[in-house]
């Protein structure tokens, strides 16, 4: 058995991929997630996707969104993305579908991972990782291992108040969180508030109006940046650490929004941390997947020492 | 040898303290911090009132104010209080003076460990301390152990960016970080700002002028606390602690500082983290003496092993 299967979940699509031993993805399938059909059907289309691969893997590893027990292999809070998904028995469920031994990680640690097992924190000792796009999560590895915290719910660099997101209203319920400037909702719906043209459907093409120049584009950008910039300068300076790594759809919108987002991050720096800049990962949206590799591995590790027993 | 020497070096006083096998706090004495007169008038005083406890003790555990570096014994950075602090070998400075084994640490991750060893953090494996004084510093505890991060500097609370100090200038250069708004010398300058009156010389004094009822001394009291309940809150999102220390003289400001405090704190709080809230240290001011006392501990028995090889 030289696979296991990667399996990322998120709110809109699912990918699972064959992973081998060293970190590398081979054959990949990508699904719609049926989020709104509830749980039963998204774990269908899980174990449908990896039964689809083929190749006969040691083990399944699974990043989902959501706060996940690793230990107790449940989901145990969710986004209204996800209705229904708090509470379920990802770990059981899959491996009553599967009949594989099956680990279950956050989506966004997962990443993290991944980045970690072959990617740009492979030689990292502290890391803070932030995913900006629907929402904005984050995962923090200190030697090579997700820091989980008390109640497994570390992570959430979104809910971070900063002075350039003052009094926006968060999904949280909370206010001037990051996540309400630094989404990719939130820019998009700025730029629409702010006089932006009704044909420009998302924040792609906002990001393509930005590398043309479009100054309303470019302030949206920047405004976004420089929330994301000021939250993770000020953690930096909390955690020290050797690499501050940012990913996902909207670390996608090139130096229109990186400029800002190194330059509120310096600004925010004392002085033992100058010349730290965050970078984007090595692995692009595969991480996910070679993070949920990589317990995949350590789960079908774990099987034989138990079936050897 | 029944004792260690903790010392907790700061800006204007330095107490040594015998500490037993058990963390209790035995003899102590209280001498004035010559920092004006340079490094070596400071490790003089520390020698001569480690001296003055007698007591024969296996070791010395420092705890100073700075950046330190517990590996090689030295002080990596430190403010103005302290001229020509940073760079001092404080390891070897004292060992020359002492003849015993010495370690050293940055004094609120003293404050932190002593906490965690005989105090509120006892049975904590995630624990975020952060101490509001002259400064507003931190220390992030990860089972038992503090997280130094990648340069030693880990801790720094104080210069995280929020909305409740926005446009403040802060000691380390930024803007809006919460030390700026939260330390103490900052709340004395705001109550005089706002028209406090002259004859009210310390912070202390407007405290007690809050516990009456003074109407301004109980606003500068909720901006600073809501300042550092923003920023402690928000991380806790992140880190998702057990437990959430507040230390310093700040903290002593009574209810009229810890209820906005608390409300700022839970108003950041995502739902898994619902109920958490900010509580006093246990040990006070002895809390870096008694951590010290424990890498002290440490350094004694490193420094057997050694002598037996």
């Amino acid at each position: 058995m030289n696979h296991v299967v990667g399996v990322d979940i998120g709110g809109t699509k699912t990918s699972a991929a064959l992973i081998d031993r060293t970190g590398e993805v081979g054959r990949t399938v990508t699904v719609p997630t049926p989020a709104a059909e509830g749980p039963r059907a998204v774990l269908a289309a899980v174990a449908d996707a990896v039964r689809r691969l083929g190749g006969g893997p040691a083990a399944v590893g699974v990043g989902s969104a959501g706060v996940i027990d690793p230990a107790g292999g449940r989901v145990l809070s969710a986004t209204d993305a996800m209705p229904g998904w708090a509470g379920t028995d990802l770990r059981g469920g899959l491996h009553d579908l599967l009949g594989l031994p099956v680990a279950v990680e956050n989506d966004v640690h997962a990443h993290a991972l991944g980045e970690a097992w072959t990617g740009a924190a492979a030689d990292s000792r502290t890391v803070l990782l932030v995913a900006a796009g629907t929402g904005v999560g984050g995962s923090l590895l200190i030697d090579g291992a997700v820091h989980r915290g008390a109640r497994t719910a570390a992570g959430h660099v979104g809910h971070l108040a900063v002075p350039a997101a003052a009094g926006r209203p968060c999904t949280c319920g909370g206010r001037s969180h990051v996540e309400a400037a630094a989404a990719g909702p939130a820019l998009y719906a700025d730029y629409r508030a702010n006089g932006g043209r009704a044909e420009v459907t998302d924040l792609r093409a906002v990001a393509a109006l930005a590398e043309e120049g479009d100054a309303l584009a470019l302030r949206t950008l920047e405004r976004g940046a420089t929330a994301l910039g000021q939250a993770l300068g000020g953690l930096a300076n909390v955690l020290d650490p050797d690499l501050v790594l940012v990913g996902g759809g909207v670390a996608g919108c090139g130096e229109a929004w990186w400029q800002p987002l190194r330059a509120a991050f310096a600004a925010e720096l004392l002085p033992p941390l100058r010349g730290l800049e965050p970078v984007p990962g090595r692995l692009g949206t595969a991480a996910a997947l070679v993070g949920a590799g990589l317990i995949g591995w350590e789960a079908a590790a774990w099987s034989t020492t138990r079936c050897d027993r």
